[in-house]
């Protein structure tokens, strides 16, 4: 359990650099990322390399004691890059190239980009590769932030149509795949398959899907273009990618795939602004951020990281680029990085170290103010940084027993055809995972290609495309499995399978969805559970089976099917359904629940039970009277946690 | 009185398609229409037709005895023909071609495409044209669905700048016509005339107006391309085209004069999801659609064919396009059918025979589920048919007493200025609609050009631009007229008249609207008419006159004037005074009105009287004592219809 | 005090030309402007001029004695103009060229533009430049409305980095300036600098707020090169434009330092339906505008005008150009013709003569209606010249004892960073004008460039940039002074500075801002001021500071403090929080308050008091026992006025 910081020699004079890093060492850090950014200051002109400053920013940092993360710059290309190679810009959606002037505007197929990243990233491998004080690489920077995977240039036109040939062999195949039949859209060749923007109407979904395909695939082969060369020039080091939170715009396990470890970057209170949370959430968590949102992402990272994960970034303060941008509760920041590390981070890393008094990111919180005074953040830094020091090495994190089903393809699928607009995957999952917290239960993140093993309860509340292989799979753990509405609702390409929904699923649980329908907002919809009667909302289906029901709609009709230990819902539940439905399947997996206190989590590692209180009010810790507490005590403050052996 | 269904024998194996032919006559089904978006299938290549499929799936459905419509396939030009000649896209709002990929890309101006139209109607008509099985045709499909009557490619400013010539002689008078000299917008020449999309502020309404009018000439033109071929090359078949729902983007009576009658696609519960309803409408309804909805369309389309309409496509289930897409209630189908054929449509076809498994509507039901057993909706479907059989003939529907007035150039003309931004042609006449309907009165749509004769009351609640000739006409039949604000408030070119609003109305009665005034959702405006205050919104206008006031404003001032059984309202009102007004018209013309519980509406063929309930509880039906019901009983249930000889 | 009126001879017969002049007499007013749109009527065809009927429009108005304003007509070069040199559009934000078809579509960057500018007001002076008739010149119309300050075409580009630099001399200069290293931002040289539009995420905030005072520069050098021909050839006629309400994009002081007087368009119920205020203040004042926000435009435009401005556009009746047009209340064009001039216009000009029967504006009011019938706004302006007669000449407006300070690239940099969505720069000085003037106060509105002396309290709720030479003259005063959050929050080039904000306030105020927070709306945080508790909302800031605290926060911590006299305030006040300190501030500078009733306002002329009733109820006017009415009386009615000597 390490603390790390984000660091930008490029913006501060070198007379600081020394003093800087001996601050970070007193401050309890032990990484430094840097770099990630600095390409026009690595590069100044086409060809011509200035390393010296960079040379005695790796010195002096590594000369202090502490390990550098090594970022490379290519979320950043420089301007007379793009000058000399227009061709390295995305298009956006609209059809127009998206301009330079702030970050992130390459397309994943610019061949000429791909070729000018790995010429950036030879050259840093080759001077810093096996420097000692390098101790990790970062790729880029958040792949997919400001809306960047999706790229509809002439580069990727041209990409995806070898993919798509790649991927069918014939042109016939694929409009067979698609059902390009419809509406004459078959195409004569591979050629003539245009990009899915600009239509009419909406686009061929067996056409949108692959699209979306394609292009996480090419965020991944990009990401392996340098860590292929970081590999063979810096063997070693761990490789990691600063992943963002919310963002599902590409396939993070496949980009995982060729690093060592997952990292992602933090920020509670930008993220509760900038989401889908109810005004009343935004008002109430204002100044700690969302109860489940960092949780959810340390469980979801850690999945995609094969267990190893950091934050890289974690917000210290007021952040920038939110509508609106509060300030954390003092103490906040302590909070959120214990809560990172009982969830199994190996380092937690603030950004930044000095708040930049200029740029699109100057009222963007630091460790330290603009005028170098430790800010609020930095001693909460080095506070954990004792606590960390005087609790010595905390036991692992056991394997949870439940897990909880996210797919990035599933996602994809639900835009293309939400068929209600207010459905998304990630907030079915989302909502998932928070009633399954409440509980007090610990939760692993995993996709449908994981390993689910010595699971005793499997939740997949949302996955529209189920393969055998993954339900024999599921079926060999013998966990006890819910599964969602709209499971199995389609096949590989995207169409309905012609034995129906729940399609494979079938061969398990005997029955057909006949019917389904969506919901607007507000419009609720009976379900019957024992003796209380429930709502649902969103989606409902007239599921056809002669299974027991568990619930029923007001019709009488069965709701929610199970046999032997799997089961099915034919709707989304309100909260309190919810709660009631994973409380009773955890209760017959054998798992013990602990209802919480509104605003009040529980994780465990080993022995070591932690509870952080996101509620403005101070909150009991659940804990056992005999426990005796490392952090905190037995009253929770607002924003505040307790860790205790019981 | 038949039904029918819309079938896809190519998205289905050959070998189905004879069963599925048994099986829609047994279903009680006579018509089939195909074809319709077969472009591709039927032309895989330039100039190589492939008919073996299409001769086979005619032979085989008419061999079983059904009747086809077969459709052009002109609303999907196929990927080779776009890639051939790009100038057949058109360009949306923004400058930008519409690509290829799902329907309607094409330009109605594009010469290129109006030969390729030619070319394969030509070809099918050719073929087909004289085939027994084949007993009417369908021009294209749902013409300006997605936005697509109005183009901005270069196509269509030159044939908008042919069309000025032709209507102006001189661009002198064209000038003068729209008042060009303001804001310098003279135009030098025909040639310099821009399309009125993308300037500064809002494009002058002179040029804009005759945009509009420009543009749905182009749509009846093109469509004139086909009906020209059909005629020619498939005597006595009857031609007609599926007109959209809430479409008022061309004049469908334009169109209509080339067709032998009007159809119409049905989809209440879309239609009641997309558009102006308020929240608490689109719960009540929610699964069994608007009251007025399908109706208004009814009686509009019927009056657009002359008196001939269908339904074409009329929604089975729940659809896949709006926002949300809830089931209809069990019996809505059913109930849908008969309300269009209680409003004199000739054939009810239903949309379509099988749910696809694929591609952008396999979310939309059929009459049979993707695994072919029967759905709901085609159960339905056989109960009505059933029905029908068992009825006999029906007698006709009378022409009505009430005729409302509806112009497609009026909505056109209210949306260029619409002078307070809720204020929409559609809505109000619409508004009136249900008025007239709550009050249990059949109602005919008409035309300013329509004959008006016969009619008892005449209500045009909306139109801008009165003609003399229909003011000459409307005199002569004698009937109560009632007029509602902005009447007669612009001359031919869009211009306030010389002699101020009503301009022509004058004539008849005497008044002047001194002053407008639009005013914002929540402003009410007090109205006072006998004993009773209503309240007034969107629109108040000050008359200056000296007829005797009907209705006053808080000021004493008139706000409903008549002379001699025409009356004149300077204002909107509410829906509670709105009725109050209608009735107290209905009452002078000698109507007999039923005021109806909510949801409830009734409409009568000949001796025959039908009701529908549409609210979510039962509700008596509004029979007399003696009545011999032949559909039904005296409790109409949710969603329900009786009908009843009195 | 005059009147005016505009007027479009150009729309008319000629026939009716001398009518028109002598009613305008008649009228009453002294003043007409015409010709800012008729160049396509001046120059029909390149280089031909028609020069008779305006020759004949001069003359006839001439001769019924009244004073001409001429207008240039560059606000709408013609179609043959635009053909023949394309590159005189604007493009927009979007990256489109903004197209022919209403106003205002050149660029101000647009070379060819600023030629045929100069050429066509060369050929007006030196026709009319003499004329006796002629007794002021406009420049163009409206620079700025329809969102036309910022131009992102080829042509604002190439000045945009001529620009640059010019202002930095070397591009190294220009990326120290901005910061432009982060995100690897530096440029190689200022051909490389792209215009901040189309950029992935936000631009640099140096670039932007660079090309804002670009944009606004282009705006004073496009204007200059009207008004050196015009000082040229048309000696002693004074020069103004007039300016439009709401309108912050480029600033007015720069433009109108070569004017004679600034003068500006006053349509209060457009403004209230287009801009920020409530629903609630919406339907308040619905008929009447908003209280404040003439006024405000008033007291702007004369310091913007330094001392002298006209109203050259006054609402007659409705307008055509917001969402909802209502009608003023009868007696509101009088009582909005009396608060100009309460607040120091020379001149009050109605727009327009007559109510034009075509093109855009054609349902806006004029002074008579489309029919030559004179309208009530006719009436009133005549009713007001009357008064003006018998009233006499009256005493200057003595400079206030009030200077609040609002500053146009103050709103430039909030728009640009505003950190809170809903944080600008306008609304904050518009709410603290409202607070000052419901205390009854008379208000100077100044920038920090202006002379302050004299002033007993100045107030400067939102300058985040605070120059030196500001402060010393503000501290020669000896004023009291009130700075809102944020002040001295950036350097020159947008930076934070070294010192922290509130940066060289520093210097007399003893504190340093710690940290910041935005809050969404909704969100309120607890000041305390003496025994009450009041709430901020917007904005809070962390003061570190030992100044005595007038206001704390909850935590105790200060919240406005304050030394000798001057004091700041760390948070943004809710109204009655605002009222309460500038109520304590005014006292505390020696100032009278007056607390008005809700809508009543109050302006001084010497020793006569106007007070204004926007209230939709009557009111008591404010007046002293023994007060000596010369305009209404002791009760205001709605939307009336009243005016005493005491």
């Amino acid at each position: 359990m390490k603390l790390g910081v984000c660091y930008y020699p490029e913006h501060w004079p070198r007379e600081m650099w020394a003093d800087d890093a001996r601050r970070m060492v007193e401050l309890g850090l032990s990484w430094v990322r840097i770099g990630e950014f600095a390409w026009s200051r690595i590069e100044p002109e086409p060809g011509r390399f200035d390393w010296a400053w960079l040379d005695e920013a790796v010195e002096t940092l590594g000369a202090a004691g502490l390990k550098l993360v090594m970022g490379t710059p290519t979320a950043t290309p420089p301007k007379w890059l793009i000058d000399a190679h227009p061709d390295i810009l995305a298009w956006d959606v609209e059809g127009r190239p998206r301009r330079f002037g702030s970050r992130r505007h390459y397309s994943f197929s610019s061949e000429t980009y791909g070729r000018q990243s790995a010429r950036i990233v030879e050259a840093l491998a080759a001077r810093y590769g096996d420097h000692p004080a390098i101790g990790a690489w970062q790729t880029d920077n958040e792949y997919g932030c400001h809306d960047t995977t999706l790229d509809y240039s002439p580069n990727a036109q041209t990409a995806f149509r070898r993919w798509l040939a790649a991927r069918y062999g014939t042109v016939e195949a694929m409009n067979a795949a698609w059902g390009a039949v419809f509406w004459s859209q078959d195409y004569p060749s591979f050629e003539a398959v245009d990009l899915p923007n600009l239509t009419v109407t909406e686009p061929h979904p067996g056409l949108h899907l692959d699209f979306r395909r394609f292009a996480s695939d090419e965020v991944a082969r990009f990401n392996r273009i340098q860590t292929d060369i970081l590999r063979a020039r810096s063997p070693g080091r761990d490789i990691t990618h600063n992943f963002m939170g919310f963002t599902t715009s590409f396939d993070h396990g496949e980009v995982a795939k060729d690093l060592d470890l997952s990292s992602w970057d933090s920020y509670p209170l930008g993220f509760l602004e900038s989401f889908w949370f109810s005004e009343a959430e935004k008002r109430r968590y204002l100044r700690q951020g969302h109860p489940d949102v960092a949780a959810f992402h340390h469980d979801l990272y850690r999945g995609v990281g094969r267990g190893r994960f950091w934050v890289m970034e974690q917000q210290p303060g007021p952040v920038n680029w939110a509508h609106y941008n509060p300030a954390p509760l003092p103490g906040m920041v302590r909070t959120w990085s214990w809560e990172a590390l009982a969830h199994g981070a190996e380092t937690v890393s603030y950004f930044r170290w000095r708040q930049a008094p200029f740029a699109q990111e100057q009222m963007h919180a630091g460790l330290n103010r603009p005028d170098n005074i430790l800010d609020r953040g930095g001693e909460e830094a080095a506070e954990v940084a004792r606590e960390i020091a005087r609790l010595g090495p905390l036991p692992s994190a056991a394997k949870a027993k439940v897990a909880l089903v996210f797919s990035y393809e599933a996602d994809w699928r639900i835009a293309i055809q939400p068929h209600g607009a207010a459905f998304r995957h990630l907030e079915i999952v989302f909502e998932t995972y928070g009633a399954l917290r409440r509980l007090g239960l610990d939760v692993d993140m995993v996709s449908p290609a994981d390993d689910l093993a010595g699971y005793a309860l499997v939740v997949a509340p949302c996955l529209p495309y189920l393969e055998t292989p993954f339900l024999i799979r599921l079926a060999a753990t013998g966990a006890r499995v819910l599964f969602g509405p709209r499971a199995g609702s389609r096949d590989v390409s995207g169409k309905i399978p012609a034995e129906l929904p729940p399609g494979p699923l079938q061969a398990r649980l005997k029955l057909k969805v006949a019917r389904v329908e969506s919901l607007r907002p507000g419009v609720e919809t009976a379900v019957r559970l024992g003796e209380t009667t429930f709502q649902a909302r969103l989606w409902r289906e007239d599921l056809e089976t002669r299974l027991p029901a568990r619930a029923t709609y007001a019709n009488g009709e069965p709701a929610w099917v199970e046999d032997e230990g799997w089961s099915y819902l034919g709707f989304w539940p309100e909260a309190d359904l919810l709660d009631r439905i994973l409380t009773d399947l955890a209760r017959e997996a054998g798992l013990e629940t602990t209802p919480l206190a509104e605003g009040v989590r529980l994780r465990r590692r080993g022995d070591l039970t932690f509870a952080f209180n996101f509620a403005p009010e101070p909150r009991a810790a659940p804990a056992p009277a005999q426990a005796t507490f490392v952090l905190g005590d037995a009253v929770l403050p607002p924003g505040g946690l307790a860790a205790w052996r019981a």
